[in-house]
């Protein structure tokens, strides 16, 4: 993976930027790359879309804003009719089923995942969604291994919390497995 | 004010990307302003020093990267070595008297608070320091208004945990208020 530009929407509450971050400080701190992350809030953010954008790269990054994602992952309706245009041709759109009805003819390889619905079913805690998402994107982008993943948790989450992260993110990968072409 | 540049720094832990998150949707969400947020990661983020910007303006923003502050906080001595000579020329510098010895010449208001003190002394809790500097950061800049950082805080963290919040922000505006010039 040389460049990676990942823009991560959905509403706010719904962990959005958290995960942004968590993905940007492992790829830094465990995977030896650069990465950018941003979150521009304006009218659309009053509206209700949150959007965070993440640049990973293996050299350097001088500007810090996604134009066109290679990877776009939607988590509400509302995130998914905004932005769902904006994906580069032929790029990664990921949708949780429970959320988002994929309407639209987009030029991408669209991945509906019953993501919310497996949370809620197999841990029934729907605090880490964030981080089943976080799961699937990681294992359908190639970006960064769990692991990596699993230390910035073990330096941002009481201890007793890492083993229910610890199965968000393996159901999240587990996810992607039967989806991934 | 028209427009305000704010670089955060300090190391991982201190909750710098956590505060800039907060003020930029305080902005956003009941000062009918704009605002952008980013994190850049790299060499130097493995090195420990942790840098967050925030611009917040009352009207659009094209470029997310803050080059020079206006207001510029540093949490840790190696923060301020990295970035003290990044700030406009007059703005407002505000180091923490626990962790940082200003050492160099700078041509700024420099503000030394006891914040990290007052927050162990008054609260006991080192986890609110953040927004104890968050306190000291809106009423010496006049950002936002501190209710606008609490309803932020009320949508983010259990109730249980309010009133702490709220007496760490008021703790860095009272401090704050002593030093302002």
């Amino acid at each position: 993976m040389e460049r990676c530009r990942l823009v991560f929407s959905g509403s706010g509450g719904q962990g959005i930027i958290t995960a942004a971050v968590i993905l940007s400080e492992a790829a830094v701190l465990y995977e030896k790359m650069n990465a950018v992350q941003s979150q521009a809030y304006g009218p659309a953010a009053r509206g209700g879309a949150t959007r965070s954008d993440v640049i990973i790269s293996e050299s350097n990054i001088n500007f810090p804003k996604v134009i066109q994602p290679n990877v776009l992952i939607c988590l509400t309706q509302e995130a998914y009719n905004a932005f769902c245009n904006i994906i580069r041709p032929g790029g990664l759109l990921i949708t949780d089923t429970r959320f988002v009805k994929t309407e639209k003819k987009v030029d991408a390889q669209q991945k509906e995942l019953a993501m919310y619905a497996a949370v809620m079913e197999k841990i029934g805690k729907p605090i880490v969604f964030n981080i089943c998402m976080l799961g699937a994107v990681i294992r359908m982008a190639d970006l960064v291994g769990p692991e990596s993943i699993m230390k910035v948790l073990e330096s941002r989450i009481p201890s007793g919390f890492l083993e229910m992260n610890r199965k968000a993110l393996e159901l999240g990968m587990e996810l992607a497995g039967t989806v991934k072409s």
